[in-house]
């Protein structure tokens, strides 16, 4: 059991609550804005609103979860019946982090044979990172965490080195605008997923933590995922809508849309 | 009562709510593409939502029966009021599996005789082999089980004759790119159900298993139809919408689409 002060325990229950409504409240958005682009940078719009749907889920199980896992601001972790469950986030990641790729890569309206290259090869990679990640956050053995932390980075160096690299030259050929707004989409992206390995790296960072520094990282922990998934979700999905805006007016939508 | 280890409880519980989340996200998904093809292959996609909204349903109910018939991780297992309810999945199959099939034959878009005939051959021979398995899969008498599994295999045996040789003449017909994708499609269908029928022969092969076996079985057989299910419902329906888009794209619809 972790005894969580009262400022604690109620900082993690509402915002918790706030992930929840944000990641709907988008996902109904993209989906009531699909009329205001073009058709072809719809699929963008859809994978952003499944990314915040299939979130809002997890929130919605998180929120759940960690009342019913908590009697008097003491939180009961661990992998038991009854425990709250860290695992709704893998299971989130694993099915979004790869959408969000797929998002990113469809409202840049690339050829499809490059699309179809980016796919391939992102897709991959980033369930390769997802699922390297898990046996090293669930492990309280800190060579094993190393290990798989240094086993999950190499998929993601690899993902930034696409973005960044060899995305970077099809940004010349996108309309006034929309580079820069791309630029910022990735400077996003990784502000973002930072945010990820530097959590899992807490427990490794902090030797023989008291009862009360334990109870401060989860805390903080919890609301660092939370502030960097509505960031790597929302606000991004919010992003690439208006960057379909911005293509679809470049490519001749009229701006009564 | 099954008493499961903390690991093999927790992966169940998150596994019942990954297929949750993937059935209903698909819908979603499946429920928006509609215009995405043309009007022709529009019922394919619905038939789609369907089986993947009855399958959430499903799920929704297999997390909650999971979760509520389990105390300190010990499953109660058997029919009586407040069990582990496994006949969710029966009723599930009786409804996805026939709308799977017409699903198949509604995005091949075939002339209207040929259709017609393939869907009243198929969906009653698809009834009767769910129908056929459930007494043996819910008797504990070996001679029982294996009796209902051979006359359930019958009608199995058919459907894939129709599919493998009927429709392989059809395949020809089809456009550039679709028949590969089709081809791709009924191996996904034989590769998904060809789980069911093992999880239905592992309580006849295993001989008196102690009670860590009998955990360990139990947990294998749920997360097996679990990942069959996601397959043969979720990545099946993604196919769809993939073969609907190329065969919209070769008759005509616009790219932008």
């Amino acid at each position: 059991m972790l005894q969580l002060t009262n400022g604690q325990w109620s900082s993690l229950y509402n915002i918790f609550s706030f992930g929840l409504i944000s990641m709907l409240a988008c996902t109904v958005f993209t989906l009531v804005g699909q009329s205001r682009v073009l058709p072809k940078y719809r699929s963008a719009l859809v994978m952003s609103s499944m990314v915040t749907f299939i979130a809002g889920y997890h929130y919605f199980r998180i929120f759940n979860s960690f009342n019913e896992s908590s009697m008097k601001q003491a939180v009961s972790v661990g992998t038991s019946q009854g425990s709250f469950n860290e695992a709704y986030r893998y299971v989130d990641w694993i099915l979004t982090v790869p959408l969000l790729l797929v998002e990113v890569i469809a409202v840049l309206g690339l050829a499809k044979a490059a699309s179809s290259s980016l796919i391939n090869r992102l897709v991959p990679a980033s369930a390769a990172m997802i699922i390297l990640g898990y046996p090293g956050e669930i492990s309280s053995v800190n060579s094993t965490k190393i290990l798989f932390g240094v086993l999950s980075t190499i998929p993601f160096l690899y993902i930034l080195y696409v973005l960044f690299v060899e995305l970077g030259n099809s940004l010349d050929r996108q309309p006034e605008g929309v580079a820069a707004t791309v630029g910022r989409l990735r400077l996003l992206l990784i502000a973002t997923w930072g945010v990820y390995p530097i959590s899992y790296l807490i427990p490794i960072l902090v030797k023989n933590p008291t009862a009360n520094q334990m109870a401060s990282l989860f805390t903080d922990r919890q609301i660092g995922y939370t502030i960097a998934d509505v960031a790597a979700k929302c606000v991004f999905g919010l992003t690439i809508f208006k960057i379909a805006r911005m293509k679809s007016a470049a490519e001749g939508m009229a701006d009564s849309h």
